[in-house]
């Protein structure tokens, strides 16, 4: 059982009062038993605390811990940043065994590094090279020519394809695919979608057509510090690799196209989906649901509200919201106006019959 | 092959004439052979029926076997209920053996009720306890600690995390993630998107950040009686386990992020999607690609429309639709409104130049 | 590796000077090395070609090779054409061994075509039957019943459930899920959706309710020549097969429910959801994100433009877009009218006010 003492460390904060005091988990003021740590980051636990039944806490910067009757306490400035460092310290490591599992086949020319694992049932491929300190779960599927870093954590049912490169410190969640095939077809004669996007729907011919196949013959590029959420797709590229940079982090069930280029440090929240060929910058944060087109061009530092559709190019620093995505201000000012749409249409009947009365008409 | 008698038991119906008939298959009436059991529970099937070959039927309540040459009939008032049961005595169960399957690797510690079957490849971590009668599919992953009810039926290549609690009843489609590592990250300093959260979009700075993650210490919890569509996934909770109340139904695709508390006998469609920390009532439907944002409030007996967005607090009863989601009727309503605009622009150009004309301006 | 030559076969296309020139990969003209074959199909490319290492390269109709100081050349007329042969002719099959791995599990009543291959820890159901020359990926689940046809390539941890039918040259992408369980309930009192529906959203009681499953007895039928994407799921039909016809390509996270009957050669993009019973006709494209709502028909020839939410029946030849989905030159008319809003708003209190000076009011 960790003590306050070492959570402190972790903190880089002094403990208040006792520091040798043990815990057994981090709990919320309510709920916390006499053996766990209360985490009351803010004023707003002030009550609970009060009557809380444990005996040491985390608390909001300039707290007493005197004052809510705790033997140990630390405070903190910046309560999600402490979460992260706390959680950190605390998170356990996934129990998969040491070295690899005698069920996981892996082929006589893969290359692991020292103190990799590789859990039960896990296929790893010819000539795949993973780095050490890696934790490759069970029944993960690693193809061939795939290159991993140091310290991956690869949960359970994850598929990496064949000449996926991933950076260092991978994070990857059950079930994502990375490397499958892009989703990219033509037909012999110009198809009926070309049409409908080149006379903006108005002219369509009918008629037979079916899909030829544009395989993919690039792969997945991933930087370093990158994470990749549950059962989240990522396809490779047609003839260059698909890219994720440096530092980007990927929620769960998140479609990304073929060819995507997605800068560094960029937040992509659960169910986004990118349709291919798309350039992203470093820094984007689309919330949930949001959608994207294919071939356009996201700026640095964009920022896009949830369930958003981008069907344009957006310049860095935009902030959009809405379908179709515009500028958060203007997308604002239209919900306003929509409130307002069935009076205004009552308004102008209104002006319509009054003039009509007047003889204006 | 099940008689007709035996199914009248199953709905609680008597047979009208010769109960002994046995049936291969349930076919639409159209389609139904005269081995089949044909359904014919609405007046609607009734020529349908009259042509089919089949000799026996379920008909609709007031129909009369013997108008259209059936050798037997059961007749039912509720279709929809009928077909529940109806399907519940005719389904099949999986064939995955019988106890645990050779290839399963099953930690020692791990305790598995009596008559529960584990099949093909699947990997049942450290101190999972699993009830009894429980079917667990090839290539499911049940991580360390975990612990599920009676009855499970969990199908192939499902992935269940850490610590994670499950009730009696739970049935999982393929390749549901359930405990996953929540998706929430902080900056050291005040992010872009707090930023825009704070000032609605109008004011961001540029500049450097990235992401520490904040980890996931809570599991799931899920009550009795919940079913998981396939390849959905639900995240683990920061603190406190994210919760999946009694008789909840979730189907394929479905994101819930960290924390999310859902409460008794929701529906939740497909791909629906729910970002952290929210909080459901009871009885809540949510039909498909509905997306619910993060820190709010649904109350109970929310029925929201497919596709619908809600940003807001929900009151118990309300009926949502739209994006963003709105009382149902206002919604109906602006729908109306938005159908007239191009009408009302053009007569509002009206009216102004004749204002123009009349000298008025 | 490969020969210029032997691409200009792939493609119907004669060489332009040295055929016997062989390549590493194929690469866009900046990033081309000197053994690389450098795709410059449109003139866009020139100037990119002309400071090119390339010696040999794919160039646009009319194009000049001894212009870019290339020692081989192939022109062609339809680049995207083109980069199907290619990128067909360049592909490499996956590594997965031949034969059946010896950690696979096949049931021993199971029937495999000559050629056909069996990665590692696949299983493979009782009475399954898989054609010739077909390649299961490692961790694959099929069960029992299950028909396969010749040619399938199907990547790593697809599912294949019970009694599912697939024609010839199935390709199929990691984590697809064909032939779980439908997501149908009902409530032994006429439920809260239902009387949601029937009013339209004004009149629902609330009151407790549970939900009852209704199995699925169908399966999936997919024709010959179909492709599905990752984390794709498929939904078995609850009396009669779900149903995908003929050359139909199915891309990344999409889903569809139960009962649903879909054409040939459509083209359905990444997340498109279908709830459940929907019939779509042939050649049918719906961009990223669309959603389909149940019980619905959508003719031939349809085509929908991103994030289009289907509501109504469709008739064929439509090219539709918005939410609700309209006739795309409706709604380019509305989003036109939309950004004109707040000035029309404007517009109007101005006429209001100029009214009740003149004292019209």
């Amino acid at each position: 059982m960790p003590t306050l003492e070492e959570i402190a460390g972790a903190l880089g904060r002094p403990v208040l009062g006792d520091g040798t005091i043990t815990f057994r988990r981090a709990a919320e003021p309510s709920v916390a038993g006499p053996d766990d740590l209360a985490l009351a980051m803010s004023e707003a636990y002030a009550d609970a605390l009060r009557s809380s039944q444990a005996r040491i806490a985390i608390l909001w910067d300039g707290a007493d811990p005197t004052e809510f009757g705790l033997d140990g306490a630390i405070t903190v400035t910046r309560a999600r940043l402490a979460m992260a460092r706390l959680t950190g310290a605390l998170d356990r490591w996934p129990e998969w065994g040491a070295g690899i599992h005698p069920t996981a086949v892996v082929a006589e020319d893969a290359r692991l590094g020292p103190g990799t694992v590789v859990g039960a049932h896990a296929v790893i491929g010819p000539r795949v090279s993973i780095g050490a300190k890696a934790a490759i779960g069970p029944q993960v599927c690693i193809e061939a020519d795939a290159r991993i870093g140091d310290d991956a954590l690869i949960h359970a049912r994850v598929t990496i394809g064949a000449r996926v490169t991933i950076g260092d410190r991978f994070i990857c969640q059950p079930g994502a695919v990375i490397g499958g095939d892009g989703f990219s077809f033509v037909t012999p004669e110009e198809s009926r979608v070309e049409q409908a996007r080149a006379s903006l729907g108005s002219e369509v011919g009918a008629g037979a057509q079916s899909w030829t196949r544009i395989h993919s013959l690039g792969a997945v590029a991933i930087g370093d510090d990158v994470e990749v959420g549950a059962n989240a797709t990522i396809d490779r590229g047609t003839v260059e690799d698909t890219r994720i940079g440096r530092g980007t982090k990927i929620d769960n069930l998140v479609h990304i196209g073929h060819n995507l280029k997605i800068g560094e440090d960029c937040l992509i929240c659960g169910q986004v989906g990118f349709a291919g060929s798309t350039v992203v910058g470093d820094r984007v944060v689309l919330a949930g649901q949001v959608g994207v087109s294919d071939n356009i061009e996201i700026g640095d530092d964009v920022v896009a509200g949830g369930a958003s559709k981008i069907f344009r190019r957006v310049r860095s620093g935009e902030v959009l919201w809405g379908n179709p995505a515009q500028k958060m201000e203007t997308e604002v000012g239209l919900q306003k106006a929509l409130r307002r749409l069935p009076r205004w249409g009552q308004q102008l009947a209104e002006l319509r019959a009054a003039r009509k009365e007047t003889g204006d008409g």
